[in-house]
């Protein structure tokens, strides 16, 4: 195919699901720091002035939920009513159990253990999981979702400083990306949707997204005179955040991960213990994809990789190169399966995940960020030599 | 590439997920019933012994929800505490506000409307779907997931049939299908966890699996001595539902589509009245992927559709026909443009959504099953002038 359009979304910290991704995370990271060994499933929904926070937890360690809960929020910037939140006086209501007893047993001890002496734990699910990485970014990144997370951030950033005082915390951005064959060539079309305070006039947003949002993150050879911008296209957004619409943890992972380019395999990962494969599989099949990529053995992959609850090794894994390898298919699954090990205790001892390393992953993407271990290109030039 | 496995999974309608979606399509069925136009985004969550059920909804009718709740978990199969959740007792807290004014001036009138006359209803959120379908089954579905899908619900029906009196309401099930080049040629493995009383035994669940769900369902020349079966890998699921894990609305976003074998824009269904096209947008884009493989065009075909909130036309579509398309993926944007509206209100129109329809949706799958509307294949007759 060779001209087409490829569209990924984001969005800001403020928005109602990432407030509740945040919240999880948060729990998360505040137990972690005390107990590398918890076993932690923390959801989180969130409506006008309201917060539930649940999960399955099994701690030795002590942590305040709703301290973490309010904090978490006035980050955001949640802290005055007439933003439609407010950390300080919302309701908290939280419903913690210990992990099933029935789940623990099959999770201590995997099915497929050989009896060593080393702990090795099965997968805390069954489930699929997909790493992507190409190299159509420095980040590895696919550039819709790239250029989304960057516009979000940026939102976020001027509203933050203060260059633009009348935005509040909840918005959206969108990017329609043009290919020419597999090469990106210009942007088409951005959709801004951000919350501001009611005494601003639509055209003054319009001017300032574009001057301070859109210029100061896209290349302008990506842009011309034919990018459509549509900037709150509802033409009025002073109710935002929770008020405007509810929130729940694990409802924006898309935009968590590929921004729709790459496949998903469902699985959310805020407010999960690495033990849990849909978030320490996901982060290694990135890993191993951005590896592989880097090396040169292709220019763009999608690995899946697939488990049984209870049993360490994956049930399956697959590889796409969509053309674009100098090995095949089969024999990057090889090489994969040499060089990776994909059993969940391996994996987080080799991104040394037992560690209060989320809530900054639940904001603006997990993947494509040099801070997160991850990210490293630390294999790359040992798989070389499968050149 | 030659030899390659995928793996879908899916799960019964008494997984914690699953209980939202049909709590929440339950409220959707019932005020949809009485006020075809009224907005709906109705989002629940569930642990032990609790649900919340949390939304935006503007409505002329009247719904009793706690009512539609305890019905629905019933239903399902949750009629006793040693069930771990039980609909007659289970605590229920509804926070429920209207749709935002801001939002609902957006979606009334769209910003591209040409001020006809007509009612044009701008799309109600930003967002990105996906479509798809593919000749590998009857119901132009992937087989993974087909036969994730029936698994589950088999599994279901010999709970309820009384065939396994010793069967609880929740169960995941999982495939790992093994292809030669684009064919499936058999199953390499099969994951079924499901919930049990506890006076059976292992061995016993293992078998009556074996024989009353996966014989059942699954054609025998796709299963051989190479098969592997995980039965219960954790070796105990008494501790189940809610009570063993939370739920929430909109986390099965991948079972309720194409078990991961297709892209995913991230949007869920459930809840969700059809002016949001996170819904309809996704149903009609399956609507034409069918329609279009089903026409000989194509063996297997994804669509993307992009949105820009209050705007009623898509801001790109674009196709992607792994190469197996007697015309250029251009040509079928052209053609899809050519044959089918996009817009909310055409969708909503053509595929006759405004009814309470939703429920039975929320289990089991959004697609593959003749009898919802965007089944239909009522275009492929008229797409098969363009071969
Ligand atoms: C449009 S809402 C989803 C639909 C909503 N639940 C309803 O019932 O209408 C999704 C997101 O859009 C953003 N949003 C909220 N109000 C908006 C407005 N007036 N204009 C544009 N975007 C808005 C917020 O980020 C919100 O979380
Ligand atoms: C394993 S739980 C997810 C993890 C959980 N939140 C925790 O904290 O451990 C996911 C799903 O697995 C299934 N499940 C629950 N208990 C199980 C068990 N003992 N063995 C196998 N599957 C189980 C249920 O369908 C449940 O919703």
């Amino acid at each position: 195919m060779n001209k087409h359009f490829f569209t990924s979304e984001s969005v800001t910290k403020g928005h109602p699901d990432k407030i509740c991704d945040q919240i999880s995370d948060s729990v998360l990271d505040a137990i972690i720091a005390q107990d590398p060994y918890a076993r932690v499933a923390c959801e989180c929904a969130v409506n006008t002035g309201l917060v539930l926070v649940m999960g399955e937890i099994t701690t030795s360690g002590y942590v305040d939920i709703s301290k973490i809960v309010r904090k978490t929020i006035k980050d955001i910037g949640y802290t005055r009513a007439k933003y439609g939140f407010d950390g300080s006086t919302c309701g908290i209501i939280s419903s913690i159990d210990e992990q099933s007893s029935d789940i623990a047993m099959g999770v201590n001890k995997s099915l497929d253990s050989d009896d060593s002496t080393e702990e090795e734990n099965g997968a805390g699910d069954q489930g699929i999981m997909f790493g992507f990485a190409c190299n159509e970014t420095e980040e590895y990144m696919p550039l819709p979702i790239s250029l989304a997370n960057k516009l979000a951030f940026k939102l976020t950033e001027v509203r933050e400083d203060g260059t633009l005082d009348y935005l509040r915390p909840d918005g959206k951005t969108q990017v329609t990306v043009e290919y020419d064959g597999d090469k990106p060539v210009r942007v088409d079309t951005i959709v801004i949707s951000t919350q501001h305070d009611e005494k601003v006039s639509l055209d003054t947003i319009k001017e300032d997204m574009i001057n301070h949002v859109v210029k100061a993150v896209i290349d302008e050879s990506l842009l011309d005179e034919n990018t459509k911008y549509f900037i709150n296209p509802t033409g009025r957004f002073v109710i935002g955040g929770p008020q405007g619409d509810s929130g729940l943890t694990g409802r924006k992972i898309i935009v968590d991960t590929y921004g729709g380019y790459a496949r998903h395999g469902g699985g959310a990962f805020s407010g999960k213990d690495p033990t849990k494969v849909d978030r320490s599989a996901s982060y290694m099949a990135r890993y191993i994809a951005k590896n592989i990529v880097a090396s040169g053995i292709c220019d763009k992959i999608e690995i899946e990789v697939a488990y049984a609850i209870g049993v360490a090794r994956p049930v399956s894994i697959y590889v796409n190169t969509y053309g674009t390898s100098k090995l095949s298919d089969e024999k990057i699954v090889e090489i994969i399966n040499e060089n990776f090990d994909l059993r969940p205790t391996r994996i987080i001892e080799h991104l040394d995940l037992r560690r209060p390393i989320y809530r900054k992953t639940a904001a603006y993407g997990h993947f494509g960020r040099n801070e997160f271990p991850w990210e490293k290109l630390d294999k790359a030039e040992v798989l070389k030599k499968y050149l």
